[in-house]
């Protein structure tokens, strides 16, 4: 398992030159990452006198956080898990006409499945990003600077897996549910200069006013 | 040792309510996956006869990749260290005038050692994301989204790096010095935005090639 692996094992993991583990890993932890530092910035705020305005928030906001790391930790491993598949469906027999239909349809269904884990990544992220925000500006200002980090990490994180995303959907055959999911992505993608401009913008007016 | 903590482990100490591991930590931690993801590039495209017209320049990026990996792992034990100096200064007594000169002076100099780490994980991570950026052009096509997650997680490492030198810069008394500091990183911070646009740029052209 990826997620018991130490730091300096799993960034050798990464370096090597296999298939995986790969970005979509990566792009996972960085996420865990980022939810790790909005939970200690909820819990550094929840609980204390000149936060009170916020404590219900704050305590909400931690919940949802706690969650989204183990989600996050479970997807590192889970992103690995569904790009092996991708290679072992390329890695079948392609020799007769049934062997190439089956190879296809080996294909198809682990380019989608393939694809679930990164767009989980995203969904993820884009709502760190938007705790991260939030957090910036009520949360306790000695740590404002963390949660800037958590909002980059996880802004990292959804436009890595948004790059993994796109590059299964380029074996996706269903045009309809390819068209679909290309939508979604662009989305995403706008969404995320969004976000990321708006975690700056809080991290900034919050730091400069103290 | 950080570094030789699980991802999970690694999750919950940031995620605890203590002084480190934090956003510094995390940092250098995104821009280690950076390095391995960039190192696992050029070992797939070095020694590739399509490839061949950049082989020698793939093996020297390999090579500075590899180093900076190592540096920014030692740099998420370092950093937290090097934060938890500024804690025990902060904590000094301070009921005497004697006492308030030398935990000044001892906040001073934790503060310029806390600053440099930060600094160092910037560094390391503006010079990975110039190398994704290049790797993205001429790098193996297959794994160019890998490159790109490189590209991004070195932007999060780098802008959230710069945010932990703010921090200590606010602490340091040393006004020419402190000029000095922020002019590095506001320039750091114009690159960083330059070097992003760069990386996301190479990433679409070549895998919109395709």
């Amino acid at each position: 398992m990826l997620s018991r692996m130490t730091l300096e094992q799993f960034a050798q993991a990464l370096a090597a030159a296999t298939p995986t583990p790969g970005g979509g890993s990566a792009s996972a932890q960085a996420g865990a990452m980022a939810a790790s530092l909005v939970q200690m910035m909820c819990d550094l705020t929840a609980g204390r006198e000149q936060y009170r305005a916020h404590d219900e928030a704050v305590r909400a906001i931690r919940a949802r956080a706690e969650g989204l790391r183990k989600d996050l930790l479970a997807l590192v491993d889970r992103d690995a898990q569904a790009y092996d598949e991708v290679v072992r469906a390329l890695r079948l027999p392609k020799g007769t006409d049934p062997e190439k239909r089956a190879r296809a349809l080996a294909l198809e269904r682990a380019n989608l499945f393939a694809i679930e884990s990164p767009l989980a990544i995203a969904d993820a992220c884009a709502a760190l990003m938007g705790m991260g925000t939030g957090l910036a500006y009520k949360g306790n200002i000695n740590v404002v600077s963390d949660v800037g980090v958590a909002a980059l990490l996880a802004y990292a994180g959804l436009r890595g897996a948004i790059l993994n995303v796109r590059v299964n959907l380029k074996g996706v055959q269903d045009e309809t549910r390819a068209v679909r999911l290309r939508e979604r992505v662009r989305r995403l993608e706008v969404d995320s200069e969004k976000l990321r401009e708006e975690a700056l913008t809080a991290i900034y007016l919050r730091t400069n006013g103290r």
